[in-house]
């Protein structure tokens, strides 16, 4: 694959493609573009002549109007497998279906019917919809969500083009700051019901982004990165060698580690036709070489591909469970198992070690009731290793996660806690201390019931899909473990991080804060958590009487 | 009952209840309050001395804690029987479950278990929940919930107590505006995720409740309403006869009007025990009888109930379905029919009248599709009967018909619409026109789809359940026909209304805009509306692609 290979390298889905206009033979496109230059994965291609208007084939008899329509030459040619391959299905740029214009508005309504009809006949895996023009989108939403929930078409993802700053042509009044493009793809994807075909593809314009740009789309479902060619530049003689900002480099380099697709789109302005598009001529050695004009924009991704640090042998080995959500351990199904350590010097019970009954939330694995169980052999001047241990929570935007739990269809899922080694999230806010267990216990009347109620301020506007869960140990004096971020152990893998949904995504607006409360409860047979937000609004708490999930005591 | 029964009132659920104070025996209490002066309906009693706390018990040894709770002397004296049909339980007014001081806040919740088992093992109907004492309440509803989801508990009721204003001894900080009263309420529901046994107990205090106070409560799930007996008054020199304020007679009569009930309490400062407590002497006619001391005030509640309008014989009639979800009509199930009139002066079809199929939302029983199908029989200059109609919406709170919709457990039935005698509701801003429909038509090409955005003010902070829907329809000339509140054809019950429920009720704070968006989709085979919410924050798009609901065109 053009971005080339890399040892220990296992992912597969690291594409880049060009967006190209409309040609009525999709054969032209995909000879200039992949077959005669090897040097592109797919093309962005419109299927329909972008001056085609339902409104006015109409008046010229609404018999014709199928016969007429003005797609791509032939559907045969090239072949099902290459449309299904090498073709993202651009939808027309010009739909506008929240227009007050009421003929344009049905115009925009039947051509995304019919261009999305005719991609899911071609077996397209997606459809790149063009930009909503109005703060107002419910309308383009709706016609979306409708494709979207049809049972036939759920293997054809739809990419919503969103950019990521101000267009500099001013067409756009409704994208002052990232802010409000992030808002956009919010309510565009609220009303879809989170659908997990629904897509972002964030279109660079031609603007350098700016360091922070790109924290509202992390833990966002981002397909593809739009990267135009304006935005690479020369040094020194050579022509075919192309540079790009630092801070574009970093935000590839990030969607390269994120499965996101590159997409290089050359302005409509240099758009020649055919062969004098596609083809420069270079001198390799003395010997004059045809080489495709975007291939210096794609060696240019491709070298920083190459500069990626490769993985370790352990990421590699678990690169295939980024992501995965995995069910909690049941410490104690089969036996309630802990490891007393003799004292050589007194040979009496002094320690109590059993760090592997530490959860990666701490005491999730039932450490509290194990170390309770234990604290009668331990000498009174004994101490326990671990002598105490802290759960932390941190609120994230985890759409793969949400999704990945909407797929199991059954609303307590959503109630329940997971392990997973997150990777596509996006951290909110720094992690705060939850609850804490100090082993030996003063008391044995101690209560293992824990209530905390946890702040976070949000700096900007997001969709909080649950939270984050670590622990950090104290295992012996300043002897730490854990997996808190800012402290986490290094090279310790055998714990994933720990996650809490939250049944219904919260909107939390920029510098406004996130209230969440958290509950250990405890009942003669079980160990279990509930939770629940309370600001900006309260939602209901969540697994109530463990009705979704617990640690059983037996 | 007490309240007297009136011809034709087939309600059974006015009742007239006292709050007492705790007693030992319970037989007693029942005795002075009920069975001697048959006066009252129920007595709203604490069930455990308000003495008693947990954490002092255990300093005396675990053990005995059980042995020693301080509840009423017996439980099998009065009968289960009496117990359950006229003892509301009242949880101790100590209690405070988020309290930072984590012994009130153990001894709250262990009290609170105790107290709610105890009901519910004397299967009383229903438990009066304290005011909640602090802005977060998240604990206390967490607990509360607790209980509202164990399936053996679902026969009773919990009625959290909420103040109408400001208490007069300034113990709540909390409760400064009514609207911070409604706040508290709906944040805890929320906890609790609308759960439909948790109703809210409106306590008046002793102020006047002003002309608008009680308007954030239409629509939610009063139980009762509380009046002290230092609201009442006395005219002339006859102790016994008393009165109370417009405004508190026009509230009462509201809640005798949706299924309230009505309880009396007496302030603590004037509590005497027993028998001194119970009956004053009152002279009748020259010979001395011994009154219950509350007899007065219930007296004075008795004849506002009987000046309560009676309700017509077409109200009794209707009276069993109000708030009772219907479902839509299938106006094509069986045959497609129409009537055409003929106009006998020139033997020409001239009319075509068919208001048959105006529906309770004007176009949802296919009006428009059938008038298009008899529009051919209809001469050039012939007109139709309706001429035009329109369909009406109005934002709702709506609990009863949240609750019934919920009960069904399954989620497209919120993506349904019914027809409703809307009783019990709050109609949150004026209705607005939606969709038009104009007979004949000047074009045979013109669609029967509709879209259109609407935007209400919402005058005071509310949670809104979905949508009323009404029509208004022009049948010839200026001859009306319709539903809508504001000019409804008085005498007209063929029509109930029309309601859009919401998946997620959504919360609208005061003064804030609701936007929705309507559709009104057409395909070959069906007719069906999608809805959704775009401000405050998006919804999902309702009933896309007729999911859940449609009208069959065959």
């Amino acid at each position: 694959m053009p971005l080339g290979e890399r040892e220990g390298d296992t992912s597969k889905s690291r594409f880049i493609g060009v967006e190209t206009y409309f040609n009525k033979s999709m054969t032209v496109v995909l000879d200039n573009n992949i077959f005669l230059e090897k040097g592109c994965d797919f093309v962005v291609a419109p299927l329909m002549s972008p001056t085609y208007r339902p409104s006015l084939m109409q008046q010229f008899g609404s018999i014709s109007v199928e016969l007429r329509l003005p797609f791509t030459k032939s559907d045969l040619n090239p072949s099902a497998k290459i449309w299904n391959t090498k073709v993202i299905g651009k939808i027309s740029e010009w739909i506008d279906l929240d227009s007050p214009d009421q003929t344009l508005r049905k115009d925009s309504e039947t051509v995304l019917k019919q261009e999305i009809d005719k991609a899911a006949y071609l077996s397209l895996q997606a459809c790149l919809l063009p930009t909503p023009k109005r703060n107002t989108c419910a309308n383009y939403a709706r016609c979306v969500n409708q494709y979207l929930q049809l049972k036939g078409l759920d293997q054809m993802q739809l990419w919503l083009r969103i950019p990521l700053g101000k267009p500099d042509d001013n067409s756009s009044a409704i994208f002052r700051t990232p802010a409000d493009c992030w808002k956009i793809w919010n309510s565009f994807r609220l009303l879809c019901d989170h659908h997990s075909n629904l897509l972002v593809t964030l279109d660079n314009l031609n603007a350098l982004p700016a360091d922070n740009s790109l924290n509202s789309w992390y833990g966002e479902p981002v397909s593809a990165f739009i990267i135009h060619t304006d935005c690479f530049f020369t040094t020194g003689d050579d022509e075919n060698v192309k540079h790009l900002s630092k801070n574009l480099q970093k935000s590839i380099t990030y969607f390269l580690d994120h499965s996101t697709q590159i997409i290089i789109s050359e302005d409509r302005v240099n758009y020649k036709e055919m062969e004098e598009y596609c083809f420069d001529t270079c001198s390799v050695a003395g010997t004059d070489h045809r080489i495709h004009r975007l291939h210096p924009y794609m060696d240019c991704v491709r070298s920083l591909y190459q500069q990626l640090d490769p993985l370790s042998e352990r990421e590699r080995s678990l690169f295939a469970f980024r992501d995965d959500l995995q069910p909690t351990v049941q410490p104690f199904k089969d036996t309630l198992e802990y490891v007393a350590y003799q004292n050589s010097d007194d040979d009496e019970k002094k320690f109590t070690k059993v760090s592997d009954l530490l959860g990666s939330f701490g005491d999730n694995e039932l450490a509290p009731e194990s170390l309770d169980g234990a604290q009668r052999f331990l000498k009174k001047d004994g101490i326990s290793i671990p002598s105490s241990y802290t759960s932390f929570l941190q609120p994230v935007t985890a759409w793969k996660l949400h999704s990945a739990i909407k797929a199991k269809e059954d609303i307590l899922r959503f109630e329940t806690a997971y392990m997973a080694k997150m990777h596509n999230v996006a951290r909110l806010a720094p992690s705060q201390p939850l609850f804490t267990f100090t082993h030996p216990k003063s008391s044995n009347k101690e209560s293992n019931n824990r209530y905390r109620n946890l702040q976070f301020v949000i700096p900007e506007s997001a969709v909080v899909h649950g939270f984050a869960g670590y622990f950090d140990a104290t295992l012996y004096k300043d002897v730490h473990l854990g997996t808190e971020p800012t402290k986490a152990t290094p090279g310790v893998i055998t714990w994933d991080d720990h996650y809490f949904p939250l049944r219904e995504p919260i909107c939390v607006h920029r510098g406004s804060t996130l209230e969440v409360n958290f509950w250990r409860c405890c009942d003669y047979t079980k160990v279990w958590y509930e939770w629940c937000v309370t600001s900006p609004s309260p939602s209901l708490v969540h697994n109530c009487n463990a009705r979704a999930d617990c640690m059983w005591l037996n």
